[in-house]
């Protein structure tokens, strides 16, 4: 071990351009119920088990959105379809109102009476059932209690700080 | 609420064709130390912060590999490259054996020990300082201790159960 170089300690940059060369799917995530709702654009967003059918979402603590998800006890990730990056950018952006937000597309409840976006390729409607507090973030854990699929719907995938559509198949050599 | 259609249960093949159009990145995550090595592919891995730098994988909690990252404390999460596809298969593959997996690419270290890729696109070399068990999978937070870029290097995708590539930028009409 001794001849091994020293690492270096990662910065905060050099980390956030790691991150941003990861491509991932975008989802809007809305909550509402006793504290209100809310919404806004996430990518940390994963897939966790299928028994019982559970997925994650990590939201940052000092946000108002953190703070209604856990009053409410509900979410749902509304995947977005490649037709739809302004309303990422519009969910993203602090400066829009929840009045702004939630005027640019249709809406509906399914089981939890989180709002449910009637245009998302894939809308994942939970009830919130754990939840990890790391570093910054809280790691916000869904059971499903109900689910939609658009009919047809190919995904926005968000890679290198720009928006990108799904590329071709592709046909292993072996 | 009474004039609310009943919501039906959400069946395993239905969440699982929801998962699949999730587009994500896809991964080979790899551990070593006093358990030995281990390595898998991992599509279910995400941000979380980077204060400190830290991101998490999903790992079922039947598999050898969960244990090993257990016991080994520490993980290399390698973000593969669309040229990538047949290593992702072959760490899929529950019939390929540790040997016939390593084999297949040139590994080196960072800091922790772990396996690293040298052609992977990206590659998160982390201390594994938190667990937590939900459902039938373990989630691993990892804090990073040293992280490396490809110089030039695009995203393997996996979506509707097969590998892409990225696709052409999205210019928002608005």
């Amino acid at each position: 071990m001794n001849d091994k170089p020293a690492i270096p300690p990662i910065g905060r940059d050099e980390f956030r351009e790691a991150m941003a060369r990861i491509a991932s799917a975008v989802s809007i995530i809305t909550t509402d119920g006793p504290e209100g709702r809310h919404g806004m654009t996430a990518s940390a967003v994963a897939s966790v088990s299928d028994e019982p059918a559970t997925i994650l979402a990590c939201v940052h603590r000092s946000t108002r959105m953190n703070r209604r998800m856990k009053a409410n006890g509900v979410m749902c990730v509304n995947v977005l379809s490649d037709r739809q990056d302004s309303l990422s950018r519009l969910f993203a952006n602090a400066k829009s109102t929840l009045d702004e937000r939630f005027a640019s597309s249709d809406w509906d409840t399914l089981a939890t009476g989180a709002p449910v976006m009637q245009d998302a390729a894939i809308a994942l409607d939970c009830e919130i059932v754990e939840i990890a507090e790391v570093a910054t973030h809280s790691v916000f854990f869904g059971e499903l209690r109900a689910l939609r699929l658009a009919e047809s719907a190919s995904p926005l995938l968000y890679y290198n700080r720009g928006f990108h559509s799904i590329g071709t198949g592709i046909l292993s050599g072996d």
